[in-house]
């Protein structure tokens, strides 16, 4: 295999040379139609207003080939140690395969079958939790699930709650109320307990290495607010079997991840499942999985055309290397979404915010921009403006489905709100686009300003799955093609490092301790 | 007065030839007890680890003189056309001027009679909501406030109420629980209503113009699930008094805004105070008021280095045209302040992410970066990897107190939460200035990756009012210091005007039908 920086591989060069589309006047019927790809889940992913062309699609074609992003795709699927900075496979994919291909993964099948023994683990304890089989500390059912838990295991498994509850309670399935402690601020663990009866409360306790200090801090905050009699009738652990959590006596129940599920690629692990499984039901969770295998599935395809994570990956590096846009916007058209962006923002910018090659020389090149993001309409009222007038392009994902999830809805002027919703992102990528003369230049809209857009009839469990996959193919396909190694995270350490330097008392160190006293006066 | 572009103002060429202080090298105790200024409520604006000297901050002086930052603000707070798009007084700081002081208001007198007047009838009313002389319809005391808005009607308020609410709590202030609906997507009202109960909420609808296509929706979706002879009895309106909403008989009351309050600079008019006095009451929205007014005061100062919000615009453009950062973090290390960054979002790009020059010019230098944000520790889990080691210097913003609001607290390993958490971020700041070399290019950090902080005490009301207007005066000035108009927002009109287009059939346009066929799809 070959691992070389972008800028050594001959089509990155084309690539800078190829002149990028003018959407404003490309942009027609037949081009909306025909530039759009499977991304799984019954969903689509349209890249019409994106400045690419004939010309473009095929260079892109030629990167891949050349970076190799499906034979790397292959690897990790096979196991290879692909997250070389901490020597560890990269197994997320194996978490929602159904067997496991032998020529992809012959190399991890004792891996996957402990995948798939946790899961089976998490469907007959979540059954217990819904039936009642397994009560609260005062033999009342539980009603409420609260994961503790931050960075992956708070982001990811909280915006596919936030995501699905909506839908659940419309297709009338019995949910559990899902709230979340994440912050070491004690006022976010004090603001959840507030709102809950802790009695009926099912608590999961979410930490792969069992040391994350913010964790621990709330799980004992936590803890302190119950009796020690009833503590082990309602706290799981969330852990690796080589953690300090993965034993302890004072639990319910554990179930276990591995090194090889990085945090922000763990939504689909029993990291997610627990809570979900518990909250939604196991049957919810498992559509999940059945969404995100079909985008894996996709993700596989050679030709790019076919491959809507690998295109998006390629887009994205035009968008950033050549036309050198510092930051990207992630629009969804759906309240439900409302912690996608901030899931992404860790998926994207922790995996591939990174200024060295996975053989750890510096790139010359941008790597990962910013990355943010509201629900549309919300963000209309609020950011767009910059979108549409400021000083630098800002491309944008737009993420919208033809239905609402719960179908509660009235007809105003003769449109639902649901029809406004969807004429709203309509309006936006055309806007965005277009653009419009005006002899006011402040009311002058450029055009040009580039947006793709994920598409689907409904935001279902197997909607999100293939969403939730996509973002992660793109992510690793960008890796591959920046060569980096998306899968640690050597840039957090520091930080730790030093807040546990303040807390032993500085060490003398005088920057340190005169912001300590700063903050005390 | 004069009104040039930046790029004509000589101290500009004089900053753009300033060589950026290397942070890694000065910061040192010294440089942070004195690179430091007042912004008000008790808080403090320090920028030692922005990459500024003597030198610069001289520069920073003349550029405020040349540009005329105070000659400017004087000529808002006397009720100056300052608006000049859209031919608007800009009056939000008369809003909390306690009399009008003489010398500058003296052409708002009648506005500042109006405003006050508007607080004492919301300061009344919410007396009556909150000791239930005013009942919910049938005939039990209202306990929950829903407020039905969006942009500035939404992000502002919202972010005061969720910052607010846990102080309130701590200090024994009963509080009624304060929701918000404000996306057209059905299934954002949908889930608010399922999680209140109708009979004993107070719905306070929102929207200046009372044209608002999200809010009028929203309304009437809310008020389907109410009886007919009750809607009257639990809806107020916040409007503008030529607005269709201002007279309408199917409302409890309705209390005033003018033009002269731009949507994002509302927060502390009628908009922010109905729903904040009837949650949290008037004495805390009063308070809130006092601090931001404390900050408009200091932000008279002529001398940059102790006007904290002209020297953080100062700052904020150096980074921006001459350091050219393409973005900036908003950072509080305080729960209770999670979308806070999102308002911040709307205040700085609305108003400053712009193109043209307050006389309608093209300027040649870029304005308003994008602004993202999530609260600290979270963060730290999620993008703050890009930010230690990506390919771009994203400055930040800190923010931080050194207690919690609630006081509900454990220690562990011989510190609080608290403790941890101010640990947590006096580290980080250390940790993106120093940097740290190691002999693996992927745990090197280059240092020099600037960052601001505004600390305080506590979040109570008057610290988070001089927050809130601390940031509103950076606005304002860094528009100043553009010279742009930061009072209207024309690009937002073209996306509204096609979404009219596409819910009337799209008029034959063929982009718009084609995507509306692919969403069906």
């Amino acid at each position: 295999m070959r691992y070389e920086n972008l800028d050594k591989a001959p089509a990155f060069s084309s690539l800078c040379s190829a002149e990028p589309t003018d959407v404003k006047t490309a942009l027609n019927a037949e081009r909306i139609r025909t530039y759009t790809a499977q991304a799984g889940g019954g969903l689509s992913f349209n890249y019409a207003a994106m400045p690419v062309s004939a010309q473009t699609l095929g260079i892109f074609q030629q990167l891949c080939d050349q970076q190799q992003l499906i034979d790397k795709y292959r690897l990790i699927l096979g196991g290879e140690v692909m997250n070389t900075g901490e020597k560890r496979k990269v197994l997320h994919h194996l978490l929602r395969m159904e067997k496991p291909a032998p020529e992809l993964t012959k190399a991890s099948e004792p891996e996957w079958a402990f995948y798939k023994e946790q899961l089976e683990r998490v469907r007959v304890f979540a059954s217990k939790i819904r039936s009642g089989e397994i009560t609260g500390p005062t033999g009342r059912p539980f009603d409420t699930v609260c994961q503790i838990g931050i960075g992956g295991s708070d982001l990811g498994p909280r915006a596919l709650y936030l995501a699905l509850e909506g839908w659940c309670r419309a297709q009338g399935i019995p949910t559990l109320k899902g709230v979340f402690i994440s912050n070491v601020d004690p006022d976010d663990a004090a603001k959840v307990l507030g709102s809950i009866n802790p009695e009926t409360t099912l608590f999961v306790l979410v930490s792969k290495s069992g040391t994350t200090l913010e964790t621990l801090t709330n799980r004992d905050l936590v803890m302190s607010s119950l009796s020690p009699e009833n503590r082990r009738r309602q706290l799981v652990a969330v852990t690796s079997q080589t953690s300090p959590l993965a034993h302890s006596e004072g639990v319910l129940d554990a179930f276990f991840i591995d090194d090889f599920i990085g945090g922000r690629f763990s939504a689909t692990s029993a990291v997610g499942a627990v809570v979900l499984s518990c909250a939604l039901s196991f049957d919810v969770f498992k559509a999940v999985l059945d969404g995100a295998r079909e985008a894996d599935r996709l993700a596989l395809e050679p030709s790019v055309l076919k491959n809507a994570a690998m295109l998006h990956a390629c887009i994205n590096l035009y968008l950033r290397d050549v036309l050198n846009c510092p930051s990207r916007a992630v629009l969804p058209y759906s309240q439900a979404l409302e912690r996608f962006p901030a899931h992404l923002q860790q998926l994207l910018m922790e995996s591939n915010g990174k200024s060295v090659s996975r053989d750890g020389q510096p790139v010359s090149y941008p790597t990962e921009p910013v990355i943010f993001g509201e629900p549309g309409t919300n963000g209309q009222h609020s950011f767009y403006q910059l979108l549409h007038q400021g000083t630098d392009i800002v491309p944008m994902d737009f993420i919208g489905f033809a239905r609402s999830q719960r179908r509660i809805d009235v007809t105003i002027e003769g449109s639902t709100s649901q029809e406004k919703l969807v004429a709203n992102l309509i309006a936006q990528i055309a806007a965005f686009a277009l653009g419009k003369d005006d002899a006011d230049p402040n009311r002058r809209f450029g055009g040009n300003r580039y947006s793709c857009l994920i598409h689907g009839k409904e935001l279902s469990p197997q909607a999100l799955g293939a969403l939730l996959a996509h973002y992660e193919n793109v992510t690793m396909f960008e890796g591959f093609l920046w060569n980096l190694n998306s899968f640690d995270q050597e840039g957090v350490q520091l930080g730790k490092k030093l807040a546990k330097k303040v807390l032993s008392g500085c060490e003398g160190d005088e920057v340190l301790l005169e912001y300590c006293r700063q903050m005390e006066n």
